[in-house]
């Protein structure tokens, strides 16, 4: 198998490009994520490290992931002359990330201002197999002199968040070759400490200086060069914090005391291993084409290395761990997007991710309460409490003395029964009663309940409805009986009583237990019964169409193409209150709810659906969750021209970004709705009673598609070819 | 003349006064104000230095003070153990603040935790000669051990505004025994460079070292003492922006180099100089009353380390230069409050505060221009443009997903008066013509323009008004027909009509010029005649009382005696609503009217009305402004113990910290309010046609007040006894 399909390769250094490839070059290991700033200080870089679930508080956006103290800076000097690639001249450049082992690579050849050509070679990776641990390897070599080459490796305290500090010094040791930093987030109060060991190697005579500047301690090391000579110096860190230990600066010591000097080899050698080992899981294999391979790699990497492995009270971001977008905030994006991947290939991470929504049922329950509802209704944006940390407030984005109003966390209300669709996606998959019968019927009975409570009867009509609510399609809000909404509620109401039945009687004694706890009667669940039977669920008989909420038909049509070219959102176009009085979508709500509940609807009726709303959304700057699932629609209808645009769209997201907020962070729905395409999409992927079954539908130049999905703990392999599948 | 009444001394550490006595030991020159925080890190600290002018962006306040990057810190470690108050322990401290040569000491006796008690004194002073110089030194001495002494003097660039950082590192020099540090405001892009010299001075072996740590250069002092001797270390520090230089760098080098080594002894020298010049202009001597004459030397100390004397572009904030409170924004504050104290003692400095209005007018245009008027409109808060500053929403205090509307941007439109008025008085005191015809009348003009703009016809009353305003008593917003703003605005009505014609027939080149460059034609005037003829300015013939606003004698009335004791505002016990509907007041609009204009009222009503407003006054936790205006005009009305509480309560706003909110900075028009307390109350003053005469009332206790005030260039000095004025 060729490099190229397992790697992500920079030619050269472009100022232009710098946000969105410290994006893509990101490492991390499901504890941590290093966005792909160098090690040296370069002026425009939004050098950041996040943590899972080291949340502080914050204006507007209440909460965010404090950037880390940083790890990674190494500052070198040669000659007294300060590397830097916008000084002197960059002879070559090549940066590389490669996707099977996490480790990132950049040689440069360099000339000084004062004509001292160095050889530089930077690799940097996060221990995939203990997550604490972190390093980066430095080789220097001066071609054409003499080189007294100073390096300084600093734990950096003054991290900041676009400008905004989290942090408060603690206190800081410092030995000749190892420093440790311990800070304390402003606000949340929880201590973390950081630690480095500097190893130098080099033919030549060289020292060691430690410099205990407060809150930034530096190690120094000194060595001198003749042409030819090579310095290697290697800067392992440890880092920990509170939640995994009550004493984060004796956990960072005795990882690094564990270590061997060098410590790269025995870290590379456990880096590689736990690398293929997961690769043996979650690759995708596809040939023929190229790009697409590496896309599937590149998409799969960013979900593997944010996922928590060995935490299961956190989730991952919109934006994973490599960008300051959406703080870190986590929405439906996780459940709905990123989870069947988890599901079917690692289910460990899938209950690990699963379990950040029991842990946080309490702040469900603080706000179904708070709006006076029984139940749980998950946050629309959901942090470190499972408190509701949407905006509730933004600056108008032309004048910061206006304020708009962001409604989603109040009536975007589809989140809870997404959380209880992806519950009940693993149950299936993975068979794990012990995590339904102890985890996930808790949320889902909790959130039946919350659905029960939030419907309101309709007495002229004679039905129960959803009124006031934001569907997937955030382009309209305010608005009455979403269909995805109701649909899915209807759902959850139905898997509630379900569950109920079986927790009697397959579970006597434990399930009654949850029963009682939950003080769910039986006249709560005929209630439950009475609302999922009369919930208005909207299906025109005679033109097939769900309407997408109540008055969407009237709304105004819009010819989309009449618009391009563009380079902006429908919305930003028209505005917000523009867009909303148009049909124009930015994802298609009915047609992802006929994704998810595809046993709801006849074949004719979900054509007569994709024929009606795939013109009137926006595809290309609408929703960025769209694309990946609009192929897998295209595909089921037999458009594979139309499919293969969308999933280029999705493939292309971050590593093209093509909605040129890459820089923001990996757009990780996307990532998963890839892999979906992919595999659900292009594989035909379905599970029956006996497992899963392919009726693939491979784009025409694919000559192979290969993936591992498990089933009730059993791995099921599918090697998909034109022909068919084996 | 004993020290008691020029020191302010602290006699211990006490963590829980930590923010408050920062403030209060705040130094500064009138180019920077530097925060009493330590030379070492201490917890809790809110360490700041503010330069003037240099404002950058920030979320909801829109721009403040940047802190500066740190220039004061100064490390110190005895045998590996780090000086810090928290630690080991403290058998002596004492810190006082020199109000006559603005120098700071410290000196503190401790014990480290090894057991090594070391005497140690440090000093600090801004340089009033030369304002782009700071310096500190330091004494270190062992009593009972030998000590290796190590110091690290550093300029910190990472400095951030309570959590905001407001700085991108540029570049930085570094030399065995200097560093230049060079930063950028992150939204503004004004470079500014800050240098520093380490000096050591020790009977035995020392040693120097350079730490070239990228934003953080530090210089290290070691030093080998025995019991008994002593080590003197000076961190001279040169400062400059670009506000003064197209290249700050090469200024601050340019100060360093013309320094002697060490630098203290000249620079204290000169300090001395520069100060005992100020004082002789602008002390005030009270004798008999060590605490008032304490008071009122810290209150003028504070006003005269805001002010620039070498810049016309800057103003005094609030806050002054001593805390984040309102974000260095400049207020009305300046020009009712603090100006008198300026344009008697220090017209140079009154014509800059002034001159920043002057230069400041495009915003004022800007902002009547953006509300669909001609005229200068100046901002209620206004900072490096002069245009409108006002927070519009923040975040409610209690609840930060609610947002709040501030009003006092939009509707609190006095402040043009306001100005208007602190020109015409400074004209009369220092007979500037120059200044008024250069800058001040254009001034005038465009702000009587303004108010025949603003003015609505009342066809019903056939009259004048001005609705929806606040007044200076904010307790009540979206008034109408507010007196004091009324009665100020046909004041600068009458008088742009008065300089209209003064122009003409005085200064008919220049004069005729202005006014054609501003197209005010014979038209407008009789406009604005008309205005001001029929402007409503009411007073009731019977009673003899002016309503503060329509419909305020309808409110309700509240016994405030019977909220007694309490310690919060009113505002704070019924809320922003709640005390809208009731007659108390932050401070008394109509007594602040009659205190500027007497002229417009006769003794009677001034009587009826100081009767009827004084008891509906919060005058404990209302505005800081009031009570030293409330004990001018208590002194007019012969109640000198009311007189006395009042003056208290300002001259304690903070070295007692009576608010419980010094921390966030001085109280800057309270200080200038007391000057105005001791010399327009007690001492009587008033401008006559042949100058100052004064008229004194004293507290009894008072055995004599002395003081000099300047009168078209000329200093007056009163010197005031119990039996009468000499």
């Amino acid at each position: 198998m060729s490099d190229s399909t397992w790697q992500i390769v920079e030619e050269r250094f472009d100022p232009q490009q710098q946000a969105h490839h410290e994006t893509i070059f990101t490492i991390g290991n499901g504890y941590l994520g290093t966005r792909g700033a160098f090690e040296e200080f370069t002026p425009g870089e939004k050098r950041a490290t996040f943590v899972h679930g080291v949340f502080d508080d914050a204006p507007i956006i209440f909460t965010e992931l404090a950037n880390f103290p940083d790890w990674l800076e190494l500052e070198i000097w040669a000659n007294g002359q300060r590397f830097d690639l916008n000084q002197g001249e960059v002879l070559h450049y090549r940066r590389w990330l490669d996707l099977r082992t996490g480790l990132l690579t950049r040689q440069v050849r360099w000339r000084t201002p004062q004509g001292l050509v160095l050889q530089l070679c930077f690799e940097r990776f996060a221990s995939l197999d203990d997550p604490h641990l972190a390093i980066v390897r430095l080789k220097v070599t001066p071609e054409n002199g003499e080189a007294e080459i100073e390096l300084h490796a600093g734990l950096n305290g003054e991290a900041d968040n676009e400008g905004l500090k989290h942090w408060h010094w603690v206190t800081q040791q410092q030995q000749q070759q190892s420093s440790v930093l311990t800070l304390r987030t402003r606000t949340n109060k929880l201590e973390v400490s950081m630690g480095m060991h500097l190893h130098l190697h080099s033919p030549g005579p060289y020292a060691h200086q430690a410099w205990d500047v407060r809150n930034h301690p530096t190690l120094v090391g000194r060595a001198a060069l003749k042409p030819g000579q090579t310095l290697t110096a290697e800067k392992v860190v440890a880092i920990a914090t509170q939640r995994e230990t009550p004493d984060p600066h004796a956990l960072v010591l005795s990882k690094l005391n564990a270590l061997a000097r060098p410590a790269w080899p025995m870290l590379w050698q456990a880096q590689r291993t736990a690398w293929e080992k997961t690769w043996q899981q979650c690759d995708v294999q596809i040939e023929g084409d190229d790009e697409a391979q590496l896309a599937i790699r590149f998409n799969l990497f960013q979900l593997l290395i944010a996922a928590p492995a060995n935490d299961e009270r956190v989730s991952i971001g919109a934006k994973t761990l490599s960008g300051y977008g959406y703080r870190g905030h986590v929405f439906w994006d996780t459940e709905i997007f990123m989870l069947p991947f988890f599901s079917c290939t690692r289910p460990d991470l899938a209950r690990n991710l699963l379990s950040y929504r029991y842990h946080s049922l309490p702040g469900a329950r603080r706000k179904a309460n708070a709006n006076g509802w029984r139940g749980a209704q998950y946050p629309w944006e959901s942090a470190a409490t499972g408190d509701e940390v949407t905006p509730t407030w933004v600056p108008h984005f032309n004048d910061p003395k206006q304020m708009v109003r962001i409604w989603t966390g109040d009536i975007e209300i589809h989140i809870s029964a997404d959380v209880a669709y992806a519950i009940w996606q693993y149950v299936r998959i993975s068979n794990d009663q012990r995590f339904l019968l102890e985890r996930g019927a808790e949320i889902i009975l909790e959130t039946a309940r919350f659905w029960a409570e939030r419907a309101e009867w309709n007495e002229t009509h004679q039905r129960y409805e959803y009124r006031d609510v934001i569907g997937p399609d955030e382009y309209h809000d305010h608005v009455d009986n979403n269909a995805y909404t109701n649909y899915l509620a209807r759902w959850n109401l139905n898997l509630g009583l379900q569950l109920a039945n079986w927790l009697e009687q397959e579970h006597p004694q434990e399930g009654q237990a949850l029963l009682q706890r939950l003080a769910l009667t039986m006249d709560e669940r005929q209630h439950w019964q009475k609302v999922a039977e009369a919930l208005y669920c909207p299906l025109n008989p005679e033109t097939r169409l769900v309407e997408q909420f109540a008055g969407y038909f009237e709304r105004r049509a819009v010819d989309l193409a009449a618009l391009e070219p563009r380079t902006r959102s429908v919305q930003a176009l028209l505005g917000i209150e523009g867009a909303n009085e148009t049909q124009v979508l930015k994802q298609p709500d009915v047609l992802m709810l006929m994704y998810l509940l595809p046993e709801l609807f006849d074949e004719e009726t979900r054509r007569a659906n994709y024929a009606y709303y795939t013109p009137r959304t926006d595809h290309t700057y609408g929703s960025s969750l769209g694309p990946a699932i609009q192929a897998i629609l295209a595909c089921r209808m037999g458009s594979m021209e139309e499919a293969w645009e969308h999933f280029q769209r999705a493939a292309r997201a971050d590593l093209h970004d093509v909605r040129g907020n890459a820089g923001d962070g990996i757009h990780g729905a996307s990532a998963g709705g890839l892999w979906q395409a992919v595999v659900f999409g292009f594989g035909g992927l379905h599970l029956t009673e006996a497992g899963w079954a392919a009726t693939p539908r491979l784009p025409k130049h694919w000559q192979r598609l290969r993936f591992t999905v498990q089933w009730h703990g059993q791995p099921q392999t599918f090697d998909l070819t034109p022909e068919g599948a084996s």
